[in-house]
Protein backbone atom coordinates (compact mmCIF):
# COMPACT_ATOMS: atom_id res chain seq x y z
CA UNK A 1 0.00 0.00 0.00
CA UNK A 2 1.09 3.25 -0.50
CA UNK A 3 2.19 5.67 2.22
CA UNK A 4 -1.48 8.06 3.77
CA UNK A 5 -1.23 10.91 2.27
CA UNK A 6 -3.41 14.12 3.27
CA UNK A 7 -5.83 13.34 0.71
CA UNK A 8 -9.18 11.51 0.51
CA UNK A 9 -11.00 8.97 -1.99
CA UNK A 10 -8.25 6.03 -2.14
CA UNK A 11 -11.13 3.93 -1.01
CA UNK A 12 -15.02 4.66 -1.90
CA UNK A 13 -17.48 2.40 -0.20
CA UNK A 14 -20.85 2.34 -1.18
CA UNK A 15 -23.65 0.98 1.55
CA UNK A 16 -27.39 0.13 0.17
CA UNK A 17 -28.14 0.94 4.02
CA UNK A 18 -26.94 2.06 7.00
CA UNK A 19 -27.78 3.63 10.23
CA UNK A 20 -25.81 6.74 10.58
CA UNK A 21 -22.64 6.76 7.74
CA UNK A 22 -20.60 9.10 10.56
CA UNK A 23 -21.14 5.66 13.39
CA UNK A 24 -20.24 3.45 10.53
CA UNK A 25 -16.57 5.57 9.90
CA UNK A 26 -16.19 6.22 13.46
CA UNK A 27 -16.35 2.60 14.45
CA UNK A 28 -14.30 1.52 11.79
CA UNK A 29 -11.83 4.02 11.69
CA UNK A 30 -11.40 3.25 15.86
CA UNK A 31 -10.57 -0.06 15.04
CA UNK A 32 -8.27 0.68 12.34
CA UNK A 33 -10.40 -1.38 10.14
CA UNK A 34 -10.32 2.05 7.60
CA UNK A 35 -7.72 4.37 7.25
CA UNK A 36 -7.69 8.33 6.80
CA UNK A 37 -9.28 9.33 3.57
CA UNK A 38 -11.81 6.91 3.34
CA UNK A 39 -15.08 7.97 2.04
CA UNK A 40 -18.61 6.66 2.82
CA UNK A 41 -21.96 6.67 0.35
CA UNK A 42 -25.15 5.47 1.81
CA UNK A 43 -28.62 5.48 -0.56
CA UNK A 44 -30.64 5.02 2.88
CA UNK A 45 -29.43 7.02 6.82
CA UNK A 46 -32.21 4.97 8.91
CA UNK A 47 -30.73 7.50 12.09
CA UNK A 48 -28.65 10.57 10.73
CA UNK A 49 -27.72 12.68 13.08
CA UNK A 50 -27.32 16.74 12.58
CA UNK A 51 -25.56 19.62 14.91
CA UNK A 52 -26.91 19.41 18.03
CA UNK A 53 -28.11 15.85 18.32
CA UNK A 54 -30.94 16.84 16.03
CA UNK A 55 -32.45 14.38 13.79
CA UNK A 56 -31.06 14.29 10.16
CA UNK A 57 -33.63 13.36 7.53
CA UNK A 58 -33.32 12.62 3.93
CA UNK A 59 -35.47 10.82 1.06
CA UNK A 60 -33.98 7.42 -0.08
CA UNK A 61 -31.80 7.25 -3.44
CA UNK A 62 -32.17 10.81 -3.88
CA UNK A 63 -29.00 12.80 -2.22
CA UNK A 64 -25.63 12.65 -1.22
CA UNK A 65 -24.83 11.20 2.36
CA UNK A 66 -21.20 11.02 3.03
CA UNK A 67 -18.96 10.54 6.06
CA UNK A 68 -15.03 10.80 5.49
CA UNK A 69 -12.27 9.72 7.62
CA UNK A 70 -9.25 12.39 8.40
CA UNK A 71 -6.42 11.23 10.27
CA UNK A 72 -5.38 15.11 11.63
CA UNK A 73 -2.01 14.46 12.48
CA UNK A 74 -1.43 13.13 8.79
CA UNK A 75 -3.47 16.26 7.70
CA UNK A 76 -1.32 18.40 9.50
CA UNK A 77 -4.12 20.31 10.25
CA UNK A 78 -3.77 21.97 14.00
CA UNK A 79 -7.21 22.82 14.90
CA UNK A 80 -10.76 21.48 14.38
CA UNK A 81 -11.97 25.03 13.10
CA UNK A 82 -9.63 25.02 10.50
CA UNK A 83 -10.85 21.35 9.36
CA UNK A 84 -14.69 23.22 9.80
CA UNK A 85 -13.58 25.75 6.90
CA UNK A 86 -12.37 23.65 4.73
CA UNK A 87 -14.88 20.87 4.76
CA UNK A 88 -17.43 24.09 4.04
CA UNK A 89 -15.24 25.60 1.61
CA UNK A 90 -15.17 22.14 -0.44
CA UNK A 91 -18.86 21.40 -1.00
CA UNK A 92 -19.73 25.28 -1.46
CA UNK A 93 -16.80 25.34 -4.01
CA UNK A 94 -18.85 22.11 -5.39
CA UNK A 95 -21.94 23.27 -5.61
CA UNK A 96 -21.12 26.83 -7.19
CA UNK A 97 -19.65 24.23 -9.96
CA UNK A 98 -23.33 23.75 -10.86
CA UNK A 99 -25.25 26.89 -9.64
CA UNK A 100 -25.14 30.57 -8.04
CA UNK A 101 -25.95 32.02 -5.22
CA UNK A 102 -24.22 29.25 -2.96
CA UNK A 103 -22.91 30.91 0.40
CA UNK A 104 -21.90 29.26 3.54
CA UNK A 105 -24.40 29.84 6.79
CA UNK A 106 -22.13 29.79 10.05
CA UNK A 107 -21.27 27.42 11.42
CA UNK A 108 -21.46 25.26 8.61
CA UNK A 109 -24.60 24.54 6.65
CA UNK A 110 -24.67 25.49 2.69
CA UNK A 111 -27.47 27.51 1.75
CA UNK A 112 -28.22 27.57 -1.81
CA UNK A 113 -30.54 30.45 -2.68
CA UNK A 114 -31.21 31.25 0.77
CA UNK A 115 -32.21 27.88 1.50
CA UNK A 116 -30.38 25.31 3.37
CA UNK A 117 -28.71 22.64 0.91
CA UNK A 118 -26.56 21.27 3.11
CA UNK A 119 -25.75 20.41 7.06
CA UNK A 120 -22.26 19.30 8.32
CA UNK A 121 -21.71 17.23 11.53
CA UNK A 122 -17.86 17.05 12.06
CA UNK A 123 -17.07 14.26 15.36
CA UNK A 124 -13.59 13.81 16.61
CA UNK A 125 -11.81 11.11 18.39
CA UNK A 126 -9.22 13.09 20.41
CA UNK A 127 -6.16 11.22 22.99
CA UNK A 128 -2.26 12.46 23.80
CA UNK A 129 -1.54 10.27 20.57
CA UNK A 130 -4.00 10.66 18.10
CA UNK A 131 -6.52 12.98 16.16
CA UNK A 132 -8.93 10.95 14.47
CA UNK A 133 -12.30 13.29 12.70
CA UNK A 134 -14.99 11.93 10.52
CA UNK A 135 -16.44 14.96 8.57
CA UNK A 136 -20.14 13.88 8.14
CA UNK A 137 -22.53 15.45 5.55
CA UNK A 138 -25.87 15.11 4.15
CA UNK A 139 -26.06 17.25 0.51
CA UNK A 140 -29.84 17.62 -0.88
CA UNK A 141 -29.33 17.03 -4.72
CA UNK A 142 -32.34 15.86 -6.07
CA UNK A 143 -35.29 15.61 -3.37
CA UNK A 144 -38.20 17.92 -4.53
CA UNK A 145 -40.02 17.94 -1.52
CA UNK A 146 -38.90 18.82 2.43
CA UNK A 147 -40.98 19.73 5.36
CA UNK A 148 -38.59 21.96 6.41
CA UNK A 149 -39.64 25.08 4.65
CA UNK A 150 -36.19 26.71 4.60
CA UNK A 151 -34.85 23.91 2.56
CA UNK A 152 -33.62 23.31 -0.79
CA UNK A 153 -31.45 20.67 -2.91
CA UNK A 154 -29.32 21.28 -6.24
CA UNK A 155 -32.14 19.98 -8.38
CA UNK A 156 -34.77 22.40 -7.01
CA UNK A 157 -31.85 25.68 -7.68
CA UNK A 158 -31.09 24.28 -11.24
CA UNK A 159 -34.27 21.79 -12.62
CA UNK A 160 -31.62 19.38 -13.74
CA UNK A 161 -31.39 15.61 -12.26
CA UNK A 162 -28.09 13.99 -11.28
CA UNK A 163 -26.09 11.01 -10.36
CA UNK A 164 -25.66 11.47 -6.81
CA UNK A 165 -22.34 8.49 -7.00
CA UNK A 166 -20.89 10.17 -10.03
CA UNK A 167 -20.93 13.75 -8.42
CA UNK A 168 -19.12 12.25 -5.27
CA UNK A 169 -15.88 12.09 -7.56
CA UNK A 170 -16.14 15.51 -8.54
CA UNK A 171 -16.83 16.80 -4.82
CA UNK A 172 -13.35 14.20 -3.90
CA UNK A 173 -11.41 16.63 -6.23
CA UNK A 174 -12.27 19.54 -4.84
CA UNK A 175 -12.07 18.36 -1.22
CA UNK A 176 -8.37 17.46 -1.96
CA UNK A 177 -8.23 20.94 -3.63
CA UNK A 178 -9.03 22.72 -0.27
CA UNK A 179 -6.57 20.70 1.49
CA UNK A 180 -3.51 21.71 -0.59
CA UNK A 181 -4.92 25.22 -0.39
CA UNK A 182 -4.91 24.69 3.21
CA UNK A 183 -1.26 23.15 3.15
CA UNK A 184 -0.21 26.12 0.94
CA UNK A 185 -1.77 29.17 2.34
CA UNK A 186 -2.04 28.33 5.77
CA UNK A 187 -4.80 28.48 8.51
CA UNK A 188 -5.47 32.46 8.46
CA UNK A 189 -5.98 32.67 4.29
CA UNK A 190 -8.49 29.70 5.19
CA UNK A 191 -10.44 31.27 7.60
CA UNK A 192 -10.57 34.66 5.87
CA UNK A 193 -12.14 32.44 2.64
CA UNK A 194 -14.25 30.85 4.70
CA UNK A 195 -15.57 34.56 5.94
CA UNK A 196 -15.58 36.17 2.92
CA UNK A 197 -18.48 33.29 1.69
CA UNK A 198 -20.38 33.75 4.86
CA UNK A 199 -24.56 33.55 4.16
CA UNK A 200 -25.77 37.37 4.82
CA UNK A 201 -22.28 38.99 5.35
CA UNK A 202 -22.70 42.96 6.28
CA UNK A 203 -26.24 42.69 4.95
CA UNK A 204 -28.65 43.22 7.54
CA UNK A 205 -30.76 40.35 9.03
CA UNK A 206 -32.68 39.35 12.08
CA UNK A 207 -31.32 37.56 14.87
CA UNK A 208 -32.62 35.80 18.10
CA UNK A 209 -30.47 35.37 21.14
CA UNK A 210 -31.37 34.95 24.89
CA UNK A 211 -35.50 35.79 23.92
CA UNK A 212 -35.00 38.82 22.49
CA UNK A 213 -34.89 39.41 18.67
CA UNK A 214 -32.45 41.94 17.01
CA UNK A 215 -31.82 43.16 13.28
CA UNK A 216 -28.00 43.16 13.09
CA UNK A 217 -24.75 42.93 10.08
CA UNK A 218 -22.97 39.59 10.45
CA UNK A 219 -19.31 41.27 10.45
CA UNK A 220 -16.83 37.98 10.57
CA UNK A 221 -16.25 34.94 12.97
CA UNK A 222 -13.06 34.91 14.86
CA UNK A 223 -10.06 32.74 15.47
CA UNK A 224 -11.68 30.39 17.70
CA UNK A 225 -14.70 30.00 15.75
CA UNK A 226 -17.27 32.60 17.08
CA UNK A 227 -19.62 34.75 14.71
CA UNK A 228 -19.52 38.67 15.57
CA UNK A 229 -22.16 40.44 14.56
CA UNK A 230 -22.67 44.45 14.72
CA UNK A 231 -26.04 45.49 16.16
CA UNK A 232 -27.10 49.23 16.36
CA UNK A 233 -26.10 49.11 20.36
CA UNK A 234 -23.02 47.37 19.75
CA UNK A 235 -20.96 44.33 19.23
CA UNK A 236 -21.97 40.54 19.87
CA UNK A 237 -20.24 37.14 19.26
CA UNK A 238 -21.63 34.31 19.45
CA UNK A 239 -20.40 30.52 19.89
CA UNK A 240 -22.61 27.86 18.12
CA UNK A 241 -25.89 27.53 19.19
CA UNK A 242 -26.36 30.89 21.00
CA UNK A 243 -27.96 32.33 18.20
CA UNK A 244 -30.34 31.94 15.56
CA UNK A 245 -30.49 34.03 12.29
CA UNK B 1 -30.98 18.63 40.75
CA UNK B 2 -28.52 20.91 40.88
CA UNK B 3 -27.09 22.91 38.06
CA UNK B 4 -23.87 20.87 37.11
CA UNK B 5 -20.84 22.12 38.39
CA UNK B 6 -16.92 22.27 36.97
CA UNK B 7 -16.39 18.88 39.88
CA UNK B 8 -16.43 15.55 40.01
CA UNK B 9 -17.96 12.92 42.48
CA UNK B 10 -21.72 13.92 42.67
CA UNK B 11 -22.26 10.44 41.15
CA UNK B 12 -20.32 7.24 41.51
CA UNK B 13 -20.96 4.26 39.43
CA UNK B 14 -19.70 0.73 41.06
CA UNK B 15 -19.32 -1.89 38.33
CA UNK B 16 -18.19 -5.44 39.17
CA UNK B 17 -16.96 -6.45 35.73
CA UNK B 18 -16.93 -4.23 32.54
CA UNK B 19 -14.70 -4.74 29.08
CA UNK B 20 -13.13 -1.37 29.86
CA UNK B 21 -14.64 1.57 32.47
CA UNK B 22 -13.90 4.37 29.95
CA UNK B 23 -15.73 2.31 26.45
CA UNK B 24 -18.75 2.08 29.48
CA UNK B 25 -18.27 6.12 30.06
CA UNK B 26 -18.27 7.34 27.13
CA UNK B 27 -21.01 5.60 25.69
CA UNK B 28 -23.25 6.37 28.72
CA UNK B 29 -21.73 9.79 28.30
CA UNK B 30 -22.26 10.29 24.78
CA UNK B 31 -25.92 9.41 25.12
CA UNK B 32 -26.67 11.34 27.70
CA UNK B 33 -27.28 8.29 30.25
CA UNK B 34 -24.60 9.74 32.75
CA UNK B 35 -23.55 13.34 32.83
CA UNK B 36 -20.49 15.20 33.52
CA UNK B 37 -18.39 14.82 36.58
CA UNK B 38 -19.40 11.12 37.02
CA UNK B 39 -17.12 8.82 38.47
CA UNK B 40 -17.49 4.89 37.06
CA UNK B 41 -15.04 2.26 39.10
CA UNK B 42 -14.60 -1.42 38.32
CA UNK B 43 -13.38 -4.39 40.29
CA UNK B 44 -12.26 -6.34 37.30
CA UNK B 45 -11.95 -4.78 33.37
CA UNK B 46 -11.51 -7.56 30.79
CA UNK B 47 -10.39 -5.50 28.17
CA UNK B 48 -8.37 -2.12 29.55
CA UNK B 49 -6.35 -0.29 27.43
CA UNK B 50 -3.90 2.34 27.64
CA UNK B 51 -1.59 4.90 25.45
CA UNK B 52 -1.52 3.97 21.51
CA UNK B 53 -4.16 0.93 21.88
CA UNK B 54 -2.08 -0.74 24.01
CA UNK B 55 -3.32 -3.35 26.42
CA UNK B 56 -4.06 -1.87 30.28
CA UNK B 57 -3.59 -5.49 32.71
CA UNK B 58 -4.84 -5.30 36.47
CA UNK B 59 -5.17 -7.71 38.72
CA UNK B 60 -8.96 -8.27 40.32
CA UNK B 61 -10.18 -6.48 43.04
CA UNK B 62 -6.64 -5.21 43.59
CA UNK B 63 -6.42 -2.13 41.61
CA UNK B 64 -8.25 1.61 41.29
CA UNK B 65 -9.72 1.43 37.46
CA UNK B 66 -11.49 4.60 37.16
CA UNK B 67 -13.22 6.80 34.43
CA UNK B 68 -14.46 10.04 35.21
CA UNK B 69 -16.65 12.29 32.77
CA UNK B 70 -16.03 15.83 31.67
CA UNK B 71 -17.75 18.19 30.11
CA UNK B 72 -15.08 20.66 28.66
CA UNK B 73 -17.06 23.31 27.44
CA UNK B 74 -18.89 23.28 31.44
CA UNK B 75 -15.14 23.13 33.13
CA UNK B 76 -14.13 25.79 31.22
CA UNK B 77 -11.37 24.02 29.91
CA UNK B 78 -9.69 25.14 26.83
CA UNK B 79 -6.98 22.36 26.15
CA UNK B 80 -7.06 19.34 26.06
CA UNK B 81 -2.88 19.71 27.29
CA UNK B 82 -4.69 21.38 29.98
CA UNK B 83 -7.01 18.50 31.17
CA UNK B 84 -3.90 16.15 30.81
CA UNK B 85 -1.93 18.21 33.48
CA UNK B 86 -4.61 18.90 36.03
CA UNK B 87 -5.38 14.95 35.51
CA UNK B 88 -1.63 13.92 36.26
CA UNK B 89 -1.47 16.80 38.76
CA UNK B 90 -4.18 15.34 41.15
CA UNK B 91 -3.47 11.67 40.64
CA UNK B 92 0.56 12.35 41.78
CA UNK B 93 -0.77 14.58 45.53
CA UNK B 94 -3.19 12.46 45.82
CA UNK B 95 -0.32 9.42 46.08
CA UNK B 96 1.88 12.00 47.88
CA UNK B 97 -0.35 11.63 50.75
CA UNK B 98 0.65 8.30 50.68
CA UNK B 99 4.51 7.99 49.92
CA UNK B 100 7.07 10.01 48.75
CA UNK B 101 9.15 10.31 45.42
CA UNK B 102 6.39 10.81 43.19
CA UNK B 103 6.76 11.99 39.91
CA UNK B 104 4.74 12.58 36.58
CA UNK B 105 6.45 10.78 33.38
CA UNK B 106 5.60 12.68 30.32
CA UNK B 107 3.15 12.57 29.23
CA UNK B 108 1.08 10.84 31.60
CA UNK B 109 2.19 7.80 34.06
CA UNK B 110 2.76 8.73 37.34
CA UNK B 111 6.01 7.02 38.81
CA UNK B 112 6.63 5.93 42.13
CA UNK B 113 10.73 5.57 43.07
CA UNK B 114 11.09 5.08 39.36
CA UNK B 115 8.07 2.68 39.01
CA UNK B 116 4.97 3.44 36.90
CA UNK B 117 2.13 3.33 39.24
CA UNK B 118 -0.51 4.86 37.18
CA UNK B 119 -1.62 4.64 33.60
CA UNK B 120 -3.63 7.46 32.34
CA UNK B 121 -5.90 7.29 29.13
CA UNK B 122 -7.67 10.82 28.12
CA UNK B 123 -10.12 10.31 25.27
CA UNK B 124 -12.27 13.31 23.69
CA UNK B 125 -15.40 13.24 21.86
CA UNK B 126 -15.06 16.69 20.06
CA UNK B 127 -17.56 18.53 17.63
CA UNK B 128 -18.69 21.90 16.66
CA UNK B 129 -20.89 22.51 19.56
CA UNK B 130 -19.90 19.85 22.41
CA UNK B 131 -16.49 18.74 24.00
CA UNK B 132 -16.68 15.99 26.29
CA UNK B 133 -13.91 14.04 27.23
CA UNK B 134 -13.58 10.70 29.45
CA UNK B 135 -10.21 10.59 31.94
CA UNK B 136 -9.20 6.90 32.08
CA UNK B 137 -6.60 5.81 35.10
CA UNK B 138 -5.31 2.79 36.32
CA UNK B 139 -3.83 3.08 39.95
CA UNK B 140 -1.65 0.09 41.13
CA UNK B 141 -3.03 0.19 44.41
CA UNK B 142 -2.47 -3.35 46.22
CA UNK B 143 -1.39 -5.42 43.49
CA UNK B 144 2.12 -7.39 44.72
CA UNK B 145 3.35 -8.75 41.52
CA UNK B 146 3.55 -7.38 37.92
CA UNK B 147 4.63 -8.47 34.75
CA UNK B 148 6.60 -5.50 33.67
CA UNK B 149 9.33 -5.02 35.34
CA UNK B 150 9.44 -0.96 35.84
CA UNK B 151 5.90 -1.91 37.32
CA UNK B 152 5.02 -0.87 41.23
CA UNK B 153 1.93 -0.54 43.34
CA UNK B 154 1.34 1.94 46.12
CA UNK B 155 1.24 -1.13 48.51
CA UNK B 156 5.09 -2.11 47.39
CA UNK B 157 5.81 1.38 48.39
CA UNK B 158 4.28 1.70 51.85
CA UNK B 159 4.01 -1.73 52.89
CA UNK B 160 0.38 -1.16 53.51
CA UNK B 161 -2.92 -2.70 52.29
CA UNK B 162 -5.56 -0.23 51.23
CA UNK B 163 -9.55 -0.37 50.46
CA UNK B 164 -9.55 1.01 46.89
CA UNK B 165 -13.27 1.93 47.55
CA UNK B 166 -12.19 3.95 50.14
CA UNK B 167 -9.80 5.80 48.66
CA UNK B 168 -11.72 7.07 45.47
CA UNK B 169 -13.02 9.40 48.38
CA UNK B 170 -9.29 11.06 48.55
CA UNK B 171 -9.05 10.70 44.96
CA UNK B 172 -11.73 13.05 44.50
CA UNK B 173 -11.49 15.59 46.54
CA UNK B 174 -7.97 16.32 45.25
CA UNK B 175 -8.96 16.23 41.99
CA UNK B 176 -11.83 18.99 42.38
CA UNK B 177 -8.65 20.92 43.99
CA UNK B 178 -6.58 21.40 40.95
CA UNK B 179 -10.07 22.03 38.72
CA UNK B 180 -10.15 24.85 41.62
CA UNK B 181 -6.22 25.44 41.16
CA UNK B 182 -6.91 25.90 37.07
CA UNK B 183 -9.83 28.50 37.19
CA UNK B 184 -8.38 30.35 39.92
CA UNK B 185 -4.06 30.36 38.55
CA UNK B 186 -4.64 29.94 35.01
CA UNK B 187 -3.50 27.56 32.08
CA UNK B 188 0.21 28.47 32.33
CA UNK B 189 0.82 28.31 36.09
CA UNK B 190 -0.74 24.58 35.50
CA UNK B 191 2.05 23.75 32.55
CA UNK B 192 4.58 25.48 34.75
CA UNK B 193 3.14 22.93 38.10
CA UNK B 194 3.48 19.96 36.06
CA UNK B 195 6.49 21.35 34.55
CA UNK B 196 8.01 21.04 38.12
CA UNK B 197 6.55 17.64 39.02
CA UNK B 198 8.27 15.83 35.88
CA UNK B 199 10.46 12.12 36.52
CA UNK B 200 13.88 13.07 35.58
CA UNK B 201 13.51 16.50 35.48
CA UNK B 202 17.44 18.18 34.84
CA UNK B 203 18.77 15.00 35.56
CA UNK B 204 20.89 12.73 32.65
CA UNK B 205 18.72 9.92 31.21
CA UNK B 206 18.97 7.74 28.20
CA UNK B 207 16.36 8.83 26.02
CA UNK B 208 15.69 6.55 22.80
CA UNK B 209 14.64 7.66 19.56
CA UNK B 210 14.61 7.10 15.86
CA UNK B 211 16.96 3.99 16.05
CA UNK B 212 19.88 6.19 18.80
CA UNK B 213 20.40 6.42 21.92
CA UNK B 214 21.33 9.46 23.79
CA UNK B 215 22.31 10.84 27.39
CA UNK B 216 20.43 14.31 27.93
CA UNK B 217 18.54 16.31 30.68
CA UNK B 218 14.94 17.04 30.35
CA UNK B 219 13.99 20.85 30.17
CA UNK B 220 10.66 21.24 30.12
CA UNK B 221 7.20 20.25 28.24
CA UNK B 222 6.27 23.66 25.73
CA UNK B 223 2.61 24.76 25.69
CA UNK B 224 1.49 22.50 23.23
CA UNK B 225 2.78 19.35 24.86
CA UNK B 226 6.09 18.20 23.43
CA UNK B 227 8.95 17.16 25.98
CA UNK B 228 12.47 19.74 25.65
CA UNK B 229 15.30 17.77 26.35
CA UNK B 230 18.72 19.08 26.21
CA UNK B 231 21.20 17.05 24.52
CA UNK B 232 24.97 17.70 24.35
CA UNK B 233 24.78 18.41 20.87
CA UNK B 234 21.46 20.70 21.23
CA UNK B 235 18.27 20.70 22.40
CA UNK B 236 15.22 18.66 20.74
CA UNK B 237 11.90 18.11 21.04
CA UNK B 238 9.72 14.92 20.94
CA UNK B 239 6.08 14.57 20.72
CA UNK B 240 3.91 11.90 22.45
CA UNK B 241 5.84 8.41 20.84
CA UNK B 242 8.53 9.73 19.55
CA UNK B 243 10.79 8.87 22.42
CA UNK B 244 11.57 6.40 24.77
CA UNK B 245 13.14 6.94 28.36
Amino acid sequence: MDKPKACIGHKIIFLDRVDSTNNYAAKRFKSGGIDSGSVILTDIQTNGRGQRGREWQSDAFSNLIVSITADLNLWKINSMISLNHLTALAIQSFLLKHTENVKIKWPNDIMIKDKKAVGILIESYITSSQRKSVIGFGANINQQNFEAPRATSLSLATGKFYNPKELIYELIETFNHFIEVYHDRGESWIQELYNQQLWKLKTDHLFKFNDQEQYGKINSTTSSGELVVEFPNGQKSFLNGQVAY
